[in-house]
C-alpha cells in the first residue's frame, strides 16, 4: 500500500512523517525544498519526542512518483488549481484521495476531478510550522478528524484509514458528518485566522484583547453554518473558546502566510462559506467585512 | 476682540495663522512646539499660497493667556479632559467657545463646563499636516461648517463669526443644524480614518481596492444617524464617494496618529456615536467592528 503527500508543508510533513515512522511507504512531493529532503529527508521537532527520517522518497514532480493508494492532499489551497493534473499522475485507479485543507469545498475539487466516491476529507488540529527546510515544529495538538464526502456516516474504508493514522500515533476522530467537521473548523478559522492578519496579532492577544469581538464573529459562523443546513451543537462556541485558552499563543497559519508574504487561503476560508450562507439567505456582516478587509491586504 | 487657539496643530495652526494673517489678535497654545514657536512663528504651506508669521503670540500655560473672547478649540478630542482647566483660564465670562473636533458628542464636553449656550461647533473640512514644529503643510479643502449647539437655526452670532473666518479667506457654511452636519462629516470619518489604520492604507486606496466595504460602513452611518433623529438627505453617500474621488491620496488623521504612536479618538469618532445610537436600538455591525479593531490597535 502506497501513500503519496502532496504539498510538503507543516500539516503535509507532519502527518506523513508520522507514517512513514510507523512503516508506511510514503512518497512525497516538493517544491522548493525538494533537494535539501531528497538529500536530508525530515525532521519532526515535537512536543512529543523529535524524530528524524534521513531517507525519504522526494519527488520534484508528480511524473516521477508512483501510482498510489492514499493520496494526502496538503497543499494549500491557492494550489488547488494544480489538482487535476497533479491527481491524474499520482492516483491509482481504485485508490482515493484525502483532502487535508482548511475551508469548505475542499471535496468538492477534488471530486470533480476523480469522482466523488473516491474523496475522503480531513482536518488537522495541529499546531505546527515548517521552520527550515525539511524541518517541521510540532507545537501543539495533532488530532485529525477524517470523514467520508460523498455520504454521511462511517464506512469501513473510513474505519480503516482512521486505524493506520492511529497506529502511527496520530489521534483519530471519525466524522459521522464531514461537512459539520469542516464548518466546526471554521469556527476557529474565520476569526482567528483573519484577525490574526488584520490585528497582527496572536491568538492569545486575541483572547484577552478583544474577546468580545471573537465572539460575535463566532456567533456568525454559527449562523452560517445553521443555514446551510449543518448546525453545530449549542455548546460549540463556548467549548472553542475554553479550547483556545488552553491553546499555546500560536501564529496562524494565515498569519505566517501573509508575513511570508504568500498568496492567502481567503475563498477556501471566506469566499465559498459566504457565498454558500448567501445562497440561503444568511448574511453575516463581520465575517464579510474581515473577508474584504483580507482581500484588500492580500492584493498588497 | 482677542481669539485664542487651544491646540497648535494642523487644525488649529491652519485656521489661527489665516486669522492672524487678516489681521485677528490671536493667541496661540502650544505645548512641544512652544519654544520653536515662540522664536520663529508660523508657517503655512498652502495650495492658496505660502505665508509666514514670523511673529505669534505663543503660549506653553493656559494661565500667561489674556481672557479671549473667541476660544477655538483643536486640541486632540484625547485631551479633552483639559478642557476644564484651559477654558477655565482663557475664556472671558461673555466669551464664546468654538469646538473644531471631529465626532460626536464634542460641543456636550464643552457646554458641561460653560454652559451650552456659550458653545459653538464646527467641522474642518481641511487636508492638513503638521509638517514640521511651526510648519503646516495645506494639502486640499479648508472649508469650515459652523454651527450653534444649544438650539439649531442661524443666530446672529454665527453670522458674525463666520464673517471672520470669511474675510480671514477661510469659505464657510453656517449650518442650520450643527448635529446633521457631524453626522454628514462621520459619514466620511467612521470609514476612512478606521480602515487607513487597520489596513495601513490612504483614501485612494480604499476607494479604489475596497470599495464596497467603504460603501458598507457609509450606509451604517446614515442609518445611525437617521436613528438618532438627524437623517442625512438619501443623496449624502453618493455624494460623498463623489467627494472623495475628487480629493488627492491623503492620510487621514488618524493614520497619522496612529503611525506617530500617539492615542487614537476613539471615543469620538466611534465610542461616543454608537452609544448614542445604541440607545436608540440601532445596531451596526460593521462599523462595531472597526471600532473594536481600534480599540485592539490603540492598546499595543
Amino acid at each position: 500500500m502506497k501513500f503519496a503527500v502532496l504539498g510538503t508543508g507543516a500539516v503535509g510533513g507532519f502527518y506523513g512523517s508520522k507514517l512513514q515512522q510507523a512503516g508506511y511507504e510514503m512518497h512525497f512531493l516538493l517544491h522548493q525544498d525538494f533537494e535539501y529532503v531528497r538529500e536530508y529527508g525530515l525532521t519532526v521537532i515535537s512536543k512529543d519526542g523529535d524524530f528524524a527520517l534521513p531517507k525519504v522518497n522526494a519527488y520534484a514532480a508528480v511524473e516521477q512518483m508512483p501510482p498510489c493508494d492514499v493520496v494526502l492532499v496538503a497543499l494549500k489551497t491557492t494550489q488547488n488549481h494544480l489538482l487535476p493534473q497533479l491527481l491524474a499522475a499520482v492516483l491509482k485507479p481504485e485508490g482515493v484521495v484525502v483532502m487535508l485543507q482548511n475551508g469548505l469545498g475542499i471535496e468538492e475539487t477534488a471530486a470533480q476531478i476523480v469522482g466523488a466516491e473516491r474523496v475522503l476529507g480531513g482536518l488537522c488540529f495541529l499546531c505546527a510550522n515548517k521552520t527550515a527546510p525539511g524541518q517541521i515544529l510540532h507545537l501543539d495538538q495533532g488530532r485529525l478528524t477524517l470523514g467520508e464526502f460523498q455520504k454521511p456516516g462511517v464506512s469501513p474504508r473510513l474505519t480503516y484509514l482512521a486505524a493506520i493514522f492511529q497506529n502511527a500515533g496520530v489521534p483519530v476522530v471519525c466524522a459521522e458528518n464531514l461537512q459539520t467537521a469542516r464548518w466546526q473548523k471554521l469556527l476557529w478559522n474565520m476569526p482567528f485566522n483573519g484577525l490574526s492578519v488584520v490585528l497582527n496579532a496572536t491568538t492569545a492577544q486575541l483572547m484577552t484583547q478583544s474577546r468580545p469581538l471573537v465572539e460575535t464573529l463566532m456567533q456568525e459562523v454559527l449562523t452560517l453554518a445553521e443555514a446551510t443546513g449543518y448546525p453545530l451543537p449549542t455548546t460549540a462556541l463556548s467549548a472553542m473558546l475554553a479550547a483556545t485558552d488552553q491553546m499555546l499563543p500560536y501564529q496562524t497559519s494565515m498569519k505566517l502566510d501573509y508575513d511570508a508574504r504568500r498568496p492567502l487561503e481567503l475563498e477556501a476560508i471566506y469566499g465559498y462559506p459566504l457565498r454558500r450562507a448567501q445562497a440561503h439567505d444568511q448574511a453575516a456582516p463581520q465575517l464579510t467585512m474581515l473577508y474584504q478587509q483580507l482581500q484588500f491586504l492580500n492584493a498588497y
